[in-house]
């Protein structure tokens, strides 16, 4: 949590070279910016696919941040076919929240959202029950009830668009009870994470505390993933787990699992607010 | 880990139903022995299934065991339609280890019995390869090489019934990579604990490490349970996990994961040696 | 999370010998009470100090609650020279909070309370500082502003007591940052928990993330207790911890040290509200 | 656990200024090198320490490395007033282990190295107690016995480091139970690292885990960190938790811990050996 005038997030990915912390990191000196943090991962020791985050400071960045991006765009990132993404931690992603009638992922975000914990500017709630809307009235956050369902999916899914399309850089679906369609994920033009109670791939279904508590396991974990086509089989950007044993009921892990789904879904949202998630091959990399 | 004379180990299970307390209490003070721990589990509030571990002293266990069972049967068990079983905190339970080439679990297992951690009195180590035998035998317990795989399945798990049958109360797989027989499972008489490398029921197959890293998991898991002719799907003891992240290649995932296989393990069988498991519904129950 | 009408609680303290197990619940069979659970711990094998937690249900309890206690005094616990109390699953206990400007605690008890996560009902919150008027309200709990520091210390205690005596049979101290006097603890008439952030008895001071990164901490823990007159020496009830790294700030610890206190002080507070705690010799046994 | 062959690591410590980065990669880049890994550290944003640990690929290292350290000095380190050090992932370090009568640590150590888990070449096994010979031998390492005790100090130092001396580039006190004075660790000339059975600072003294049983704890805990002269109060590396409760008595307390100081220790001396702590300000940086 560090002041964030001027401290510009650069992100990139390429096939592994030699030269490549070099070049960027020369760039970047030569363009009068100090790197804060540099953090990079290869897949393999050799020949496999490199990636970099990078954070610096450089005065003036708002007004310089074009003009570099053009400049590295054509003296580092064309000659070794980078993907990059040049991003200023002044300017904090704009995100909604998608719920249903499950209140604690919602409100943790929007607590720690409140506290500063997190690098992100919540424009709405978007619940397709009315039920949460006065609990997230006293945090100054726009609640829109778009009622949704099975048969009503793709009336739903427009009005949100409507709602999404160009005014979010990110979706999170905190505990969002309806399934997205294919079209969606398409139009909505921004990530969407969401959180799954259980320890993907373990327990997919309708009801994972059910199937776990029927299992008998003794750890109830909770994973944030971003969304794709493929239900529940996303890239996973977080994952823990809580301890449970044979007195838990059903209920019970669903309360303890609270606690887990809440402490997953807010470190990747975070993650992905600080631009530190790199997908990669259906996986993910947090640098 | 308390002095073991005179102390015994009462498991029980039957119907839930009023009385159940009092009534094995008091059979217990009326014999003269003090209850030193009492532990009691019901599946449901009331109609439930009723279980309890009561671990008692009296003065001269050894020669009043029989007697106090027949008698517990006679005026309380019957009556209640229970099962149980009477068991001396003095007399160890004789374990059989079997093992390949991994080292970990096995090691952990006579290691820690060997400071008197664990309570049992390993009989001997089954191996279907030579290579751990130097590994052993400084622990002084009888290392036997049974060459097994696919081809020989019968004739191995002959041999092994042999050495088996009769002469242990509790088998181990200590990362045996062979599948047992249903014959062998009926065969062996006694219980048979394994350990899996993965937080079952995910990964079940080949290579559990190889498929979590190609998941992408932030979690290494390890499940010990009960083997039963369904593989991978018996009662589960205990489960235990380890945070990993994107720099981990599976060989990192395997060498991680064994601190989490080898504890898991030990748990599991310290608590069935010390009578604490009771199988219930394709579960276990940890009193 | 069980129905809670007709369901009591057994709480019992006395020198362990033999018998007491089967003249308790031989005592509650007869009363016509069916145990539900029962746990109990010895402080030594033999000769130290017994506890017992038991839970029963017997139809009608409310009205027979006075007799029950009366006869189990007379006829049992006088027998065995027992400290004991009886409470109903369906009385909550009655509970006020005291806060100063951090959210973190309060919010967390508050929202886990109207979930029904927690078995209580919060009467007041007391603060010290104006500034979480606005996020109590919306539980619809009483906020009162006692202003309070060091020079108006006895004054602003006798106002609090006023509130309280008598009308709360539990004090949290949800980041409360005043020191309560001697004279305090003793009026109040009920216990009061705190929550301190560090892994007592480390850290003891102003400012324990301060103190934590200073020491190069590799974990940043928080204590639940009950508040003695030994500041930050009472009894443990609850301890957990997080992982950080050189890579955080001392502001960075007290984020995810956020995070640990709360689920910690929730825990302890659960555990003392169903009567699961018993204090001993400076120490807590949860049952 | 990569092959090691070729790869350099590069460790460096410098006041923050711009342009270290581009500097270092430069660098390595004319001279051929290609970057492997990079991990850096600043400890404030403008103005603090900053530390970098870089790991590359370069051909035919060993016989190019005094040139190219040379050349480093001479290029960079001056110009920005860096400590550093190059060091060659294939030589490992040659590593003392001393110990006492508890086993739990030594083996462990040895077991990790002999499966390749750990980065280092242990040279010998220096112990005051002969207790623990047979149990070293089958690893293949020197056990040498030095009698040593508070009344015979100077002696038994004066022997070991006649054996230490020139000889070994890390000493690891495996719950070696002497003090070792000032003078030992100035002559040693090469860093010592410790475990120690408490969460440091808490509980410093004779018996940690029974200070622990008498606070009431829920958690045990170990500490790695380097020996200073200051006894228990060197810089941590690391640290670990495991969750105990009031069943526990002090030998259960020993008995869990020692799970937790084993893999604390095995990961600190780990990272050591790979060159990734860098002390700073009775701290440590694990890069």
């Amino acid at each position: 949590m560090l002041p964030v005038k001027d401290i510009g997030r650069l992100l990139l990915r390429c096939a592994d070279q030699p030269g490549l912390v070099a070049a960027v990191s020369s760039f970047l000196a030569q363009a009068g910016a100090n790197i804060i943090s540099l953090d990079q991962h290869s897949t393999e020791q050799t020949g496999g696919t490199f990636m970099q985050r990078t954070v610096f400071h450089l005065s003036g960045l708002t007004a310089a941040r074009d003009a570099l991006a053009r400049e590295f765009a054509e003296h580092v990132a064309e000659k070794f076919d980078m993907e990059f993404s040049l991003t200023e931690a002044a300017k904090p992603k704009r995100v909604a929240i998608m719920a249903s009638k499950e209140d604690h992922c919602l409100l943790d975000l929007l607590w720690r959202n409140q506290r500063g914990d997190l690098d992100m500017s919540v424009v709405m709630v978007i619940a397709n029950h009315p039920d949460l809307a006065d609990r997230v009235r006293p945090f100054g956050t726009p609640f829109i009830h778009t009622p949704a369902h099975k048969q009503i999916r793709a009336e739903a899914e427009r009005r949100q668009l409507e709602l999404l399309r160009g005014n979010v850089d990110l979706v999170v679906l905190a505990r969002y009870m309806q399934i997205l369609s294919p079209h969606f994920l398409e139009e909505v033009g921004c990530p969407v994470i969401s959180i799954y109670h259980s320890f993907l791939p373990a327990f997919i279904g309708a009801a994972p505390y059910r199937l776990a508590k029927e299992r008998g396991v003794q750890l109830v974990c909770a994973t944030a993933h971003y969304v794709t086509q493929q239900l529940a089989d996303g890239p996973i950007i977080e994952q823990d787990a809580v301890r449970v044993d044979h007195c838990h009921t059903v209920e019970d892990l669903a309360r303890l699992g609270a606690d887990v789904e809440r402490v997953t879904l807010s470190r990747a949202v975070l993650w992905h607010c600080e631009d530190r998630v790199i997908r990669y091959d259906n996986k993910t990399v947090v640098l």
